[in-house]
């Protein structure tokens, strides 16, 4: 059946929808990964099995990690507001949920997203939803497997994900200690920045904010960074900046028992940014520190270590930014040239 | 802080229902288990960690097998009318998306839960529906090891399931096979009665109603059943009937390509059904077949196979009722008395 077909009908009851649109969409799947232990994950059963569940057959010692994220609500205003497609939400929904696989050091496998639209969405709006997931998920080496669809009020949209990591090789957000640095994969503040700038009104489909609504558009968890981190005697820790950059390292201190310094001159920024605090008359370290959901990988480096992950980061022609150090203590501070102040930013407080 | 301090000073703001409610409420939880070849599962960081993923340590080979379900739609009308709590939806979201678990002949792990909820939602209720979460997934073996919460306009649950099986044991819904019987774990048509009676305006409330309501109150995923048949190796298929039990009929037939024929004689049938179907004025057989969400479990057993099978449910004090027979073909039909006729209910179209 064509899509023309399909809209012509009207919408698709669940079992059709199933076998017309999401089958076909996700081939004939196949998946192996193989952790550096020798351990294996192949793929059994898939969407294309319709079974009660995804199954991957494992062998050998393993972790395995896996995380949910629901990730419609208000942030999607820029959905409402016509600048991401649904093409754009599905790529969001598998890109939001792997980046947490990503953050723990592991091989993603797979994901279980679940989507409930209302009845009125036309069936070629639910496949270019449907091939944003399918096609956010391959981007970042994972394969969507199955998960729920059906009716709603509105589009619901959440996921899980989960993935593999060698024993030994698992990154939580509790080893950070005196001495180590801070690394950061990327500039942060980009999403942020978007959606700051389209609640002001402006037109974030022109070519100049590109940059920045490429974040809202192709989420790119940072798998390869936490790969490498994984393999790595040198990093001691690891998270996502979903709560944005000021959350991360509050999260971090927190979680790992220490104080941590954020050096100013350090810290990477993008021009895009830059203009953005411009556009929006605020100082760019808040865009840069608050609510933005950039899904860089925030990571902590034994001083020794440092040079040899950053270089076999440059190797796969990834950017690695050492942005402060780690203190006996507490808390977060910001270095300031000789000074050090709060970080800027709001903390993250979704529902106070 | 006391839930009477909570409501006092409104509802938290999501790190301190973290820190405040779902970590207190989990505990300090542990799972190991232990399967068949040896192969074990380990828990090594659940809700407690709060870090980006829950993580399980596995050894030996082991099939991982993981499903999601979103139970939060017109169903809930039970809810909306008070039939059922805030502790009861938190106990239903663990245990249907357990039951997928369950009929892949899997021992339960852990359960990611999504909990969004309307800001007026009292601290107090959220507890309840935490609680809920964990009793439900506890009482099926497994533990809520994470997920997401926060502000919606309104409650939304999802949630996804994993869990392990040996590999050999794993149950399909494709190996139905001609000379096999069917048997079923339970009666069916509890669940869609106490729907269709509250439907009616009947208070469901009431002692007489108990056995139906209790179907949602206290789903019970059939886990123990489940792990009897994927040991076995004369079950050959299974799934269950949250489709009901016309819906899973139809689809084992479908998925394994064979004639499934039900006998009515022998369909295990509740006293609370029937007396449901006389109060609704309806055939019983529209009640059991029909759009009811009981998560029994269908499985399909070799001829020379049943006897030990049944004995080994009856050993762990379980009820298991042959109710058919595969034949070759396709369809499915119901055998009453020397006659054939197309089997009564509603098929699952849940959007049509």
């Amino acid at each position: 059946m064509t899509t023309d077909a399909l809209i012509a009908n009207g919408p698709l009851d669940e079992p059709s929808k199933i076998a017309e649109i999401i089958v076909p969409a996700m081939g004939e799947e196949e998946l192996d990964s193989v952790l550096a232990n020798g351990a294996t994950a192949r793929l059994l059963l898939g969407v294309a099995a319709q079974d009660d569940c995804a199954a991957f057959r494992l062998e050998g010692d393993q972790i395995i990690v896996a995380g949910s994220d629901y990730v419609r609500g208000p942030k999607f205003s820029l959905y409402e507001k016509g600048f991401i497609t649904n093409y754009d939400i599905g790529w969001y929904l598998a890109g939001a949920n792997i980046s947490d696989i990503a953050a723990m050091g592991a091989v993603p496998l797979g994901l279980l997203s679940v989507v409930r639209y209302p009845k009125a969405l036309r069936d070629s709006d639910f496949s270019q939803l449907i091939e944003g997931i399918r096609d956010g998920a391959r981007a970042a080496g994972a394969l969507n497997v199955g998960g729920d669809i059906g009716s709603a009020e509105r589009i619901i949209l959440s996921a899980s994900a989960f993935g593999v990591v060698e024993p030994g090789n698992l990154l939580t957000r509790t080893g950070a200690r005196p001495g180590q640095f801070l690394c950061i994969t990327g500039p942060t503040g980009l999403a942020g920045g978007a959606m700051k700038l389209a609640n002001a009104g402006e037109d974030i489909a022109r070519e100049e904010y590109s940059a920045l609504l490429a974040k809202w558009q192709r989420v790119t968890p940072r798998v390869t960074h936490g790969r490498i981190f994984a393999r790595s005697p040198a990093v001691t820790s690891c998270l996502d900046t979903s709560d944005g950059l000021k959350g991360a390292v509050e999260t971090l201190a927190a979680a790992s028992g220490v104080s941590i310094v954020v050096e100013e001159d350090l810290l990477p920024i993008d021009d895009s940014v830059r203009r953005a605090a411009a556009r929006l008359n605020c100082d760019v370290l808040e865009l840069l520190f608050g609510d933005s959901v950039d899904f860089e990988l925030v990571a902590t480096v034994d001083a020794d270590g440092v040079n040899d992950v950053s270089a076999e980061c440059a190797q796969s022609g990834l950017d690695l930014h050492v942005i402060g150090r780690i203190e006996p203590g507490s808390g977060s501070v910001l270095q300031r040239g000789r000074e050090t102040v709060g970080i800027p930013g709001a903390s993250w407080r979704h529902t106070a």
